[in-house]
């Protein structure tokens, strides 16, 4: 139909330099990373630049077409091989579950394409050292998500720490409590095996804190001492992890650290740190849904922090997708890389033979020397 | 080219419901507005439902065109009279200066098009008054763009106060103060002539906290008294307005207001609420870009609060036009109606009057009565 | 009985100056006051010099004699024409109910002693007016007790303003909420006579924020203009008083001031100030029993404000008493004058006035010039 | 002279009952025992009853009568031996420095006066058993003081422990950081030998908070991992300690600790605990000054936490010495006992040994059985 005075926008002649995204994996973090390309804000780049969403790929055919065309992916694939050799395809993202990480990724690094992968890196130190060297031998960018390195206030305490406001840096300290029924994407059966095929609390949940911990510091951990027990729920213990934690860091640089984890925190999602130094300290504490405060005969009261990782996150998965595009685009290093995936991978198996040995652990104990 | 194994999701076969939505204004509102239909999230209806952005319009084609590309609107119109008469548009979303609002969403209604309007309604009690029997007349739906009812913390302190928590409610308190340099939208020039054709402090930025004051207490004010003054800027003087006031509003059930406004914060920008009842009180405080603070030898420190509104009020106007779209959908009340933008109209012109005439103003001076 | 090794200390013999207080009043005041002075350290002047509690005065000879003990006074007195007769007081502490002071200040003034008298000063601009002249006239210390100008918080707030660090304010923002059960000095029967011979809420608790505004804004108001209501107690309203006002203060130099005082506040005792410059803001906040936080599956919690004044305020008391002795010891001026009692009365009846004629009043309708 | 209508009260014979005082120490902290004795309220106990400071004793007996008599005394003593025979002296009050506690102390339980003694109890675990013996040989009344029991939000934390609220409690986190520039008690030259005849960190400044996890969990630690370093002070590592530790605890109960504690903290004086349970958590944070918060272009700021430990703890320290005059008056058991003053002593050692040999430590490896 004719509509007098409309003059349509070509959008194809858009002088738009587009970056084809190919997502492995269409469960929940595909459709967490799915949405965040699209919230990229449009202006990012100039000259301008958008991601476009090319092919998701998953086994179940009528399942990943079902959410790719929820988030307007121009096509499906149900084998990753066929979706690493997609021409349009430049940025590889690997979604899939932690125990199937290690192929997909060394694959698409030798493919030539861009790898952003979802943390933990891996389930072995092997996997990890694997997965780096392919990035590394391929010349291709190569990032792990962790995603809290974008929250404003953990990349403002970093900006004070590197500016030396806080002088001399001598104490991290970091806890992560969580509720299993809080996050769709933790269900019990994925993820308390600490020894086994999925991640466990030291790998996986612990590895936010691990990496918060080198982030912040600037420096690495040579020594692990984890103590833990099976405090709040005996089916984990059953399955062969544990459910609390304490783990004292020995860095490199002497610096000290002290990392709490728990599955439990009925107050809801407890991610908090600390970094003292011998001009000031800095804190991040939890952030909240609202700012109302209420007072009554009982006492004042707040809101709890914001339960599930994805709505209070979302700006920070956005902030991640948007620096590994911009990274493709001008040709920069990412502001995570795949060493940064890899050695809470090791200090993860560290700290789980330190709990089971009852004794300080070395890194190199657990290491594997790169190029070994 | 062909790409083995790939198949494409034909995406004008998806079973999705598309609204139209036709834009009059390109300057800043235009883009905050455009922005926020595209980051609705793609499932918040059931069966699914897209905004779709059909045309945007304004005089200078060039402009227009380059602003309307960039979201991904179909086409641009440079009339809004043809804009109005595209049959694709099915919302017309009107974020011309605060003076040309009324012709354009009168002539849209009588189109049956649904009209979302931003604030302040209207520079005249006539002009807001046409524009709401308009709507009523041609029975759409009609919405006036108040985004502090979307903020989660003030949607929860009014919940508390329709659920009785508070008890009997009998105290008011807000303000609005803002650097007019924090904010794009705001410049000098168009916004400090109190009698002009351009809203000045008390019909501009003081119909937020007039609209929390009616949102929150839940009735009507029937009277105002104004004090004023030039404290700021003796430009603004000049220019026939003032810069920092004091409203005190008695309701018509009692409750007693205080509101205070100024052009000056230049710790930021200070938009805060409380209300008080027998049984407790609740307060609305400044959102934070960071939980980040920093404790060092002279003090403990944190962030300002945010100081631009578009960032601070992204997730408000994404729940705003989600609203609408919603309404539109389902065929239910706009949650902000036409007659709630024109209530702060009349109470703007009687605080005027208070404060020219140094005396306490009934509403009814200077309103005018429906069908007159 | 002896005591091997044991060497008295001679207290008679110590080179303390003593300064001699008679306290006219054994009820509530009386009992704060009293305590005050005993718990001022021992180490606050150099030379040491400490007060004495010579006597204390009261009709009902039984009753003053069982407080007197249990605070160490040398003795009683049942007239205070002999209190004030007494060569040992040098300084004559008024805690008698408000419509009482007058008469015994002057007096005591008159006998040279010094005079530090309980807020609100006196229930008509008259008695202020002859209060204050007889202390001047006699040449004496002289003080009001506005014990709120000893909170930290608030004289760190006046100090940012005195040093310009707020830059060039234009707004005060104060209210106090108060629950007449959480406080014994304040029943019902006492205080809710607005024009009667006790203090209503405009006089009574209306006088400490009327004063924070003088004292941080360090101006004198001009004109005021009061709102009110009966919102809380209908048996207030038959005694002649409301019970929920808001006060807008114009002040000589053109700042604009907020002023919300309610007889209701179920969550505690809720004071706080706010004032506004061109360089930032400063918040005096309510102080709280404790620090500790409890999160639980509904919400974050905090201990209400402290509920009763005199242990919110012990050491703003301590604080009062020691500046008072200081200034008689010094022979300086008191931090808090007679005419800083009497502003706080000439406002209140401004503001009575203005509640009643419904329209803004100045303080020169109601105000005696000096000397008249 | 005689003064006219001038009834003496004779203090003498008041019913009150007095209990006498012997303070052994005339240092900083017998300065802040001795001012908590005569703060405490008159009306704590019904029937009246007053501690009496009978004498204070020390080898200097110009300095101790100066320090004395400004207290109000009766009079002093240069032989401890003396203090302890004086029948007039009921509590003896042991303020001498941190190893010279165990003599005197057991003397005086031997003499059946009721002993309350500062901590750290003992510089050896053999000391601490012994003096705990004494006094339950002896029968007297026996408090170590663990003025940190005293805050009420501690106090606030441990009932809602008790009670249940919290549920089952699976980790407790503490720290305690102070710069001993801000601390006029402890001197480097007195506080920093791990391992002389002064406490060090783990024994010194790490006893409150060791005493902070047994009190608010309500059970033993049964082994500990101390790592540490020096990382402030290099002064503090040739006097042979150190300033800066993490423990972990391990509870008997299976619940784990962690403690941080730094000879650092420019920004005040960090002592903050927190404990969590199945049900919820509770925070407890530093005391500030004051509630005033000041936001300019830089940010909002606050006050630091109160520096110096007396101020700050002026409350703590009358409850305190309150709580062990009432045990003496109603006959009932010290809420702080000897054997809580010995566990932060065999808590100490053995973090020191697991500091010193890298490896976890059992309590049972240094502790001392009972009557062996």
């Amino acid at each position: 139909m004719q509509k007098p005075g409309f003059k349509p926008i070509d959008n194809s002649q858009l002088a738009v330099r587009r970056i084809g995204v190919g997502m492995l994996g269409y469960g929940f973090m595909g459709k967490v990373h799915s949405n965040a390309y699209l919230k990229i804000p449009y202006s990012f780049a100039n000259p301008p630049a958008w991601p476009v969403l090319v092919a998701m790929c998953g086994r179940d055919e009528a399942r990943v077409t079902d959410v790719a065309s929820r988030f307007g992916y121009g096509g499906i694939y149900t084998d990753w091989k066929r979706l690493i050799a997609d021409p349009d395809v430049e940025i590889f993202d690997n979604c899939t579950p932690d125990d199937r990480h290690a192929k997909p990724s060394i694959a698409a690094a030798r493919a030539g394409k861009h790898v952003i992968c979802e943390k933990p890196l891996a389930m072995t130190v092997k996997d990890a050292a694997s997965m780096v060297e392919a990035a590394q031998h391929a010349g291709v960018k190569n990032m792990t998500c962790f995603n809290y390195r974008f929250i404003p206030a953990v990349r403002l305490a970093r900006q004070l720490i590197e500016q030396g406001a806080l002088g001399k840096i001598y104490h991290f300290r970091g806890c992560y409590l969580q509720e299993p029924g809080h996050d769709p994407s933790a269900p019990l059966e994925d993820c308390w095996y600490a020894t086994g095929t999925r991640s466990g609390i030291l790998l996986g949940i612990g590895s936010h804190i691990i990496d918060m911990a080198r982030f912040l510091i600037g420096d690495e951990v040579e020594q692990v001492y984890a103590a833990g027990g099976v405090m709040v729920d005996p089916e984990i213990g059953r399955a062969g992890d544990i459910d609390t934690t304490v783990i004292t860091l020995h860095f490199a640089n002497g610096v000290l650290g002290t990392i709490d984890n728990s599955r439990q925190a009925v107050f809801g999602y407890d991610q908090r740190v600390e970094v003292f130094g011998s001009a000031g300290m800095v804190g991040v504490s939890n952030n909240l849904p609202d700012t109302a405060v209420v007072s009554d005969a009982q006492g004042v009261h707040g809101s709890l922090p914001l339960f599930f990782f994805v709505e209070r996150y979302t700006e920070a998965y956005i902030a991640e997708t948007k620096a590994f595009v911009a990274c493709v685009l001008n040709d920069t290093p990412p502001p995570v890389t795949g060493l940064d995936g890899r050695a809470p991978v090791v200090m993860g198996y560290a700290a789980n033979k330190s709990y089971r040995e009852k004794r300080p652990v070395k890194l190199s104990e657990v290491d594997i020397k790169p190029g070994a």
